[in-house]
């Protein structure tokens, strides 16, 4: 435990090495930092201070922009359009029918969004749309909640909607500011890309962003407007579990179980965040090859590991935090689960 | 060249480090042997002496059993069905309405499959059957070839077809003992798992793994009627390379451009295999971490370092050779590369 300068493993396994125990058919090395808000690390995996893009890992710090700035609630956003915003959602009919409801109070619509159309992930979703002959438009893109929040933003703040993706719109330069405050950092020269939903994405080093994760859980060292935006963000994710993934996520129901105890939120390319009021600490891995199987895995042990879940929510959340891997025929074959669970 | 201890590094990246040019967002660590027929080794990464699980990327070496036993014959299999038995199919109509026909020609049909059903990889053959409110059965499965040239030969040898996929069944011993002996190794005793279609699969070292390609690529050392076996299932691979997986898929793809100089095959969790008959070599790769598109450049970064293609060839691959990373609305936003290849 504490700090540990190897990566955390997550082992894949497949049947049995004879007299040996399970076999590990895969590995995923993950980076993983558990940070106080004055970025104090409590417990820490691999290379923290490499910098990562958080990618949609890191929306409940971009939501920032839409509450503090007086936005939210100028359109009365509910909790569960504060969860979109800081959603991946699977892109049910929870979710795209309140997108499109929330763009139309803004006077917009779904031809605003410029994250660019997908299919949903959940399954059932998708087969309906493809049965009814629907092509997907952006208020399907998982990030859809995300960019709604943008288009807000950008509405109350007499901001042109059109580009609201680009690096240089007033929308990414403030959130490019809470991002340099709640990191401590310089991020004008930072390392930068276009995430998959068109906006930029800047590399920040673990250990910052888990920090910036912790002053999310524990605000008071921020300004009052930030601080109260905060608590709201993340009170809306806990309240609204559903809305920040879908029906059969590892994140939804993870958070649904925990309540207000943790706020987690998956990124693409193998990252994830925790965000835990309770201990006023901030979780930021990152799975080196980007995989989610691996990094789900991996903050399933963090939250083990700090005492998060009693042992009813780890009894109900089994299936989860260390997930079997079923073939075709939906035979139980193997399982996923950080080396050092290997007993568990 | 030559041996390298290191593991063979995949890279993604995703737009730019400042002045330091690409930045790395995932990795891929990447093991890989080119091994002579006589074991001897050509090329090396990472450790080869660790024992792996083929999966599907050894199909080429099961369908020894099907053509040496004389089943093909018997049932007048062509290069085609040859070829699916080797495959990770696509679930296209070409390859089921196949799979069905050679079923009907034994006297079975998809009910008598045992790998279980899942939907086309396809995705225009999976709408197409959502359109239709078709659900898959065991004939769309990826693996429906294998399990008719296990059938095939269950039938022509006078076995049952019924529990053909359980490790006691002749068809999977006789398998054995063909991998034992492509791979001079006794494997009664190897650590044993059940794959995705529910054989059982044996874990060989992937310097081992790599010797058997070799020897199906040069088989003169193997009994006369395996190594005929061994040229006819290569000669059907790179003849039918459409049936070996499908429409743009990378296996595909690159066999089609390199015609008889290579037969190259995936499997689940990051395995690749390359069977080189011009220069009598044999590939086995593992990405560590199970990822197909750190595989997929891994093996692409090896026929490179082999020479197999020519300008022209490498020309018309270049997309496929390093792939670029593109967001939903369509811009390159990265590439995936071998790192060796940086430059390229």
């Amino acid at each position: 435990m504490a700090i540990q300068n190897h990566p955390l493993i997550v082992e894949v396994t497949r049947g049995k090495a004879d007299s040996r125990g399970d076999f590990v058919e895969s590995r995923h090395r993950c980076h993983v930092a558990v940070v106080r808000s004055d970025g104090s690390v409590a417990l820490s995996w691999g290379d923290i201070d490499q910098p990562i893009y958080g990618r949609s890992a890191i929306k409940p710090m971009l939501a920032l922009g839409l509450v503090e700035t007086g936005a939210a609630d100028a359109f009365n956003l509910s909790p569960a359009e504060i969860s979109l915003a800081c959603a991946s959602h699977s892109g049910e009919r929870q979710h795209v029918d309140r997108v499109r409801a929330w763009l139309r109070r803004i006077g917009l619509s779904a031809a605003d969004l410029e994250c660019g159309p997908h299919m949903p992930y959940n399954e059932v979703a998708m087969r309906a749309m493809v049965r009814a002959g629907i092509e997907p438009d952006a208020s399907h893109n998982n990030c859809s909640g995300k960019h709604s929040g943008f288009l807000t933003t950008a509405v109350h703040m007499g901001e042109p909607t059109s580009g609201y993706i680009q690096y240089e719109h007033p929308v990414q330069q403030r959130l490019l500011g809470i991002m340099e405050q709640l990191t401590d950092l310089e991020l004008g020269h930072a390392p930068r890309g276009v995430d998959g939903c068109g906006i930029p994405t800047i590399a920040i080093p673990i250990h910052r962003t888990a920090m910036a994760m912790a002053r999310l859980a524990e605000p008071t060292s921020l300004p009052a407007a930030r601080a109260d935006a905060a608590r709201r963000i993340v009170a809306a994710m806990t309240s609204e579990p559903y809305m920040v993934a879908g029906t059969g996520e590892f994140a939804s129901e993870v958070m649904n179980v925990l309540k207000d105890k943790a706020a987690i939120k998956s990124g693409a390319d193998g990252v994830y965040v925790g965000i835990l009021p309770g201990l006023g600490l901030g979780v930021c891995l990152k799975a080196e090859d980007g995989a989610g199987r691996g990094c789900e895995a991996a903050m399933a042990h963090v939250l083990i590991a700090l005492g998060v879940l009693s042992g009813d929510e780890r009894a109900k959340l089994a299936d989860r935090l260390a997930p079997a891997v079923s073939n075709r025929a939906g035979l139980k074959v193997g399982r996923i689960r950080a080396a050092a669970d290997a007993a568990f």
